[in-house]
Order: C-alpha cells, then structure tokens, then sequence
C-alpha cells in the first residue's frame, strides 16, 4: 500500500506495542527505519521460535521496516540515532519509542537538531514505571472477571491485548501529531502510558462506572457474553461452538433455529418477564440455556452449519489455530489479506498485510521482515548522508554492523 | 484537546468498535455527530448498567459526541443522513459505520452527493457476515490458549479485545485516508473486517507462524508470561502478584530481590542451561516457580512492596476493579487523565481523557455523554442548513426526535 509513501518513520522500540505502531505504519507505505542495538534488541528472540530458533514474534513485528543496528552505548553511536531521527525531509522528523527516555533521545534533545520533531513515546505507567501487558491486566481487574463461573482465581488473558490496543493508538496519535504538523509546521511531543490506555480503555467500555455506582462486582462468566445472551454449547460431534442473541434479531434468529419459541415463551410467562430485554437473557442465560443445550447436545455441527448460516445467525466453532489454519479460507491465500511467504531463516506461512482495504491504494503484498542491520549501509548513505569514508569508519570501528539476523541468533 | 478542532466525523455504528473510533476521534478534538435511529440504537441498553437503568456502556462510547436521533427507515430520513455526511466543509465529508452496507448508505451513494467522502466501514468478517468479538475470539483459537495449565476448556476473554483493536485501527485507517485526500484532493472508501483485524494481529505476533511450522500447539499456561518467565504467586496475606523476568534485566532483578541466586544456579547446574536464555526459563518455569513460591508465601505484600519498586522490578497486585479503584491513584483524579465527572441520569465517576498527552495541545477535561437527540435540532440548522420550517416539519413529522436518552431507556 502507498498511502503514506513519502513518510519516514525512527523507531527504537521492543516488544508489542510501538513495534506494532511501526508495523502498521510501514504496511500503509510509510519508510519505517527500525534502530536496534548491536545483536539485537529485547525482543530479538521473542517467542513463538520457528524450528531454526529465530523468533516468529520478531519477524511478525519488523515486517516491510529497514533494519539499522547500532552501538547505542557509544557517543558516535547515538549521535548517528539521533541524526536518522531528525534528518531532512518534510514528511520525516517523526520518532516513535518505548525505550525508558535517555538524555541523548529525550524529545527535546532531538528538537535541538530538527525543531519539528513528532515524537510518541509509550510509557508503562505515567510515572514511567514499568509495566506490561502481564501486570497492567491483572492490577486493573480483568482476570477477576475471566474464566469459569463460580471459580475464585483469576484468569490472565493470552492475548496481549493493551499491547496491541496501545499500539494501534499510537498510530492514530501519530497521524494526529502529524496531521497538525503540515498544517502548522509545529511539531510535538506525544506521551502516553500502557497503564493508562488500560484504564481509560475500562472507563470507555462502563466498567469504572459500574464498579464506582454498583454494589457487587462483575463475575466470572464463562464463556458467556455478559450483558445478554451468547454461549458455548458441546455439539454432539464433540465440537464446541459459540451462539450470539446480543441483539434482538439474533435472538430471535436462535430461538427461532432451534425451535425453543414455546420453551422460551414459558419461561417468559413463569417469571413475568420478557426475553426482548437483553438484560433479561442475561439474568436468566442459566435457564436459557438450560433449554438450548439438548438441542445442540442432539446435533452435529453439520446439521445446522448451512441452516444457521442461511438465516443469518452469528455464531463460530471452537478450534485451535492449527485447526483454524487447516479449516478457514480466511486464514489461507484465498483471503487477499494473506501472503503465503516465505520468511528467510524462519519458514513459508500466510503473513498479513494491512487489514484494511483502502480504495484509493492498491493492497501492495506482504513484505518479510528484514535481517538485522540489512539496511544499515543503506540507511547511513540515503538518510544520514554520510559519504563512503565515515561509513566506512563506524562499521571499522564496530560502531554499527550489517549482520545477518540470523547468524546472531543461531548463535545465541 | 483541539489537535483535530474543525475535522468533522458523522458515525452510524453501534456497540464497542466504531464507536470507540468516533469516540477517540472526539477526544482528539473533532467535532463527531453520532446518528442513531429513533428511540436509540441496538446498543442504547447495553450494559454495564447504571443504578437508574440507563447504559454506562453507552454514556462510555459516546462522550464529547453530538447525538442525533433520526428515521432511518423513512426516504426524508435517510436522506438527511445522507445530507451531514455530506455536508460542506473541508474537514468533512467524513464517515464512520459499522452497520450492514445498504444502498442508500453505501460510500458509491454517498459520492453521488459529494466525490470526496472518506468512509471507513467496519464488517464481522470479509465476506459481510456477521461476526462479533465473541465470535472471533474462539474461531481463531485464543481460547485455547488461556486459563489453567492443563485444562482442556476453552476460555474466552473477558474484554473484547478485537473490538477495541479494530476500533483503534478506524481511527488510523480514517486519518490516513484523511491525510491523502488533503494531499490530493481524492477521497475513499475504507473497509475492513473484524475478523480479519484478529488473523492479521494473530499473524503479527506470529502465532500462525507457529501453529504452521511447528509440529504443537500453543498450550494454556495458567497465568505464566508466555515464552520468558513471568508468574503470580499468592502471599503470605493472601494477595496473589504477579512477578516478570521477560528481559535480563528483569530476571536477574527478581532473583536477587528474592535471594535465590544459588537455587538457580544450581538448577543451570543440574540441566546444564542457562536461565539468561529466555526459552530455558519459559521451559524450566514450574521449577522456577517452585524455588520462588516459598519467598513468596512467607512474605505480605506489604514487606517486599517497597524494595521490589526500588529495584525497578516489573510487578503488581492482582485486584477487582472495585479494589483498584479505592487503591490506586492512577484511577483517581489524581491521575490528570481522570476527571471524576457527573454523567446525568447515571452518576458520578472517574471518566477517562484520551489517553495520550499531545504537547501541542492542552488535556480538555473529559465530557459527558449527550442524551439521545441532543443535538438534533442544532445539527439541522449548522451542519444540514437546514431552515426553522425544515426542521419544525422534520420534528412534527416524527422523522426526527430530541428527546432526552434516559426517557427512552427507563420507558424499555
């Protein structure tokens, strides 16, 4: 995709959160220049591993970057840093970091050489604490509400899944910088906290609310969808599959499916209420489903698949991602959204490129991920503008390095 | 904040993802009317509740917007509808939705009216079925891979993550085609896929990778960090942390917070491994966990909490929502992010900013919810132009409505 052609991006980052941002940002056509230290930053060897030990995690994250790796420790080192991060060009100038702030990147070291720098920097918490995904979850509540009714021991979530919400918003904070920067020609700097897009996060979905006005808690409810109804029921195929009554045309649409309209009617007149309201189908999904479950408990998937299909229900199959992989054209090259590439050093699966389609852009093709520091001569010579001799000089002195992602992990 | 003051968004979306995006929009400054039909949308009731009924949930997902209540199913209406999104102005012409793709709304319509509208529409999956975050999740295996170690049920997520991924990623596919239709003048249509917003992050983070290169699943690990090492413990005062060594750094720090270099050591020893690789600890993270598990049982939080903050360990408290809300400052007023905010009809609370702090531009306090047609009758006159004939024909007609939220909903 070309959209953002012509936008140059610094990132120095690891892990989930600004990786993503630049991520996503070099597959809408931005040039996005990852800086890592020699050998690799923190999450050079991020699980998953392919069978050759090179990180999957990695590889998923760097996607379309150019590589620079660099002695971030030495003076020449980062004075090279900082002269990429603020190197001419009207649509570059824009930095984005999750490293904890050093003198020599701070913001405002980095508008001494380039007065319009955007630079968005993701804190753990606003006191520049750290924290993670894996600490932010369960000091704000959600394990608490996650897993089994009735059990007492909080569940974690798998999915980093404020990692990947504070990524995305600092794309979207990004833009906005930028967006006042060709208007205005000001540039900015922008900070938020992992803790607090957690937080706020909370806030937006009511849960602060409805902890500070309401007296009991929100439980653990299994796999039900809180606040109306949706569950997993167990098929008589062994498979497990989840049914949607969120709105009130999916209700109807269940019921009406399975043929529970009088069951549901009687529990309807039994307590004087009615099934329309979806904070009824909450109250009452133990009785709800109570009537579903022999339905489903008679029928295999297949009995139903096209029926539900056709009348338009929402619902899905369990499956784990290997059966996800082997069963879904949307995971396959059958789904345009998907390249099946081949990573060097890693293997050949289906790489995502941008979600989105844009009508004004063609939907260029997934691109792999760079070796590390495979585009550290290059860099040097297009972006800082340095001539042969002192590239020359800082790969001599051990300063940067161009090599292979690969050796340095194999040997690790 | 008034990064984007003069940009003007119209959103017709319902529940957590648009929403969220119309929202974000909003609390970076743009001026965001929010359509719904007559008597409120499908998410109008959605919970969490409020003490009088009426939806945190709403009052959440739409604070700082303009509300419009509005026939949808009536040809004055829609074309009213059809009219904002429209309307004149440089910054709009801009459109956001989640709702099914029908003619008169569909961005080819819109075009007729004016060529440069910047649409971005959200769908449950590529093919325009209807799929929720419910849906999603367990399709493409998460569930699989959260909750207790060993365990063969699925555990859904508590959070609708996809949701709130795919909502931050509206508002970054919205301002880049925002950004290229300021450069060029072009307008056009977004689309993308709740599904596919899920695969492509799941590819990102390289769990299809895995699940096809690598001959096993992914197991559920209880609450372990995946990958590195990362563990909650539960304490001598019965108040269960979670503790991280996802980088060296972090590692070596809480072996030495806890005194148990030896018994490390001497594991490395006796499996001839070194813990400095993160794969060993991932691997070897039972027998870690026995070492640590006696430190932590014989300590309060209390008697480690302040060398463990001055050690710069990563860490936290397991708590409910209630309990970090009455511990921890950063959900407080003192947290500049919060204003603690009278949303009429449902109470006072901590109601979030946008997260991020943009230095050229001051934190506006957090606003509140409209009611449901607050602003009909200001938006047909400023934004559709429309004369006070117009509009008293509109009302006595009954195609438009600015009554007040809490009557629909207490009237449900």
């Amino acid at each position: 995709m070309t959209l953002l052609t012509g936008m140059r991006v610094v990132e120095h980052a690891a892990f989930v959160a600004v990786p993503l941002a630049g991520m996503t940002l070099a597959q809408m056509g931005a040039d996005v220049i990852r800086i890592d230290r020699l050998g690799g930053g923190l999450d050079a060897g991020r699980w998953p591993l392919a069978p050759s030990g090179q990180s999957l995690f990695w590889a998923g994250m760097n996607k379309g970057k150019k590589s620079v790796a660099v002695d971030t420790r030495h003076p020449e080192g980062q004075a090279l840093v900082q002269q990429l991060v603020a190197a001419p060009g009207d649509d570059a100038g824009l930095f984005l970091t999750n490293l904890p702030a050093r003198g020599w990147l701070d913001h405002e070291t980095l508008c001494t050489l380039r007065d319009d720098i955007v630079s968005v920097t993701l804190k753990g918490d606003r006191h520049g604490r750290p924290q993670v995904d894996y600490t932010v979850n369960p000091a704000l509540g959600i394990p608490h509400m996650t897993g089994p009714e009735g059990s007492r021991d909080p569940v974690a979530h798998a999915l980093p899944a404020w990692d990947l919400i504070a990524g995305n918003m600092c794309v979207s904070a990004l833009l906005t910088a930028e967006r006042h920067r060709l208007r205005t020609g000001e540039g900015q700097k922008v900070e938020l906290a992992l803790k607090d897009v957690a937080a706020a996060t909370m806030g937006h979905l009511g849960m602060l609310g409805d902890a500070t006005l309401n007296p009991t808690d929100r439980t653990k409810a299994g796999n039900a969808l809180y606040g109306a109804y949706g569950q997993d029921f167990v098929c008589a195929d062994g498979r497990r599959i989840m049914v949607i009554g969120l709105t009130g045309r999916q209700w109807r649409g269940l019921v009406k499916a399975t043929g529970t309209e009088n069951a549901m009617q009687a529990m309807e007149r039994r307590y004087g209420i009615s099934l329309a309201d979806e904070g009824e189908r909450w109250r009452r999904r133990a009785e709800i489903t109570d009537i579903l479950r022999p339905w489903f408990a008679a029928r295999r998937v297949r009995e139903f698949r096209t029926e539900f299909d056709a009348a338009g229900l929402t619902w899905s199959e369990f499956r784990t991602v290997r059966e996800a992989l082997a069963d879904d054209a949307d995971l396959s090259s059958d789904n345009p959204m998907f390249d099946i590439l081949h990573q060097p050093g890693l293997g050949t699966y289906p790489v995502p490129r941008h979600p989105a389609t844009f009508g004004a852009a063609d939907r260029s093709p997934a691109q792999a991920a760079p070796s590390l520091g495979a585009h550290t001569e290059e860099v040097l010579g297009d972006i800082a503008r340095l001539t042969d001799t002192e590239i020359a000089h800082l790969f001599d002195a051990g300063i940067v390095q161009s090599e292979s992602y690969s050796a340095t992990r194999t040997a690790a």
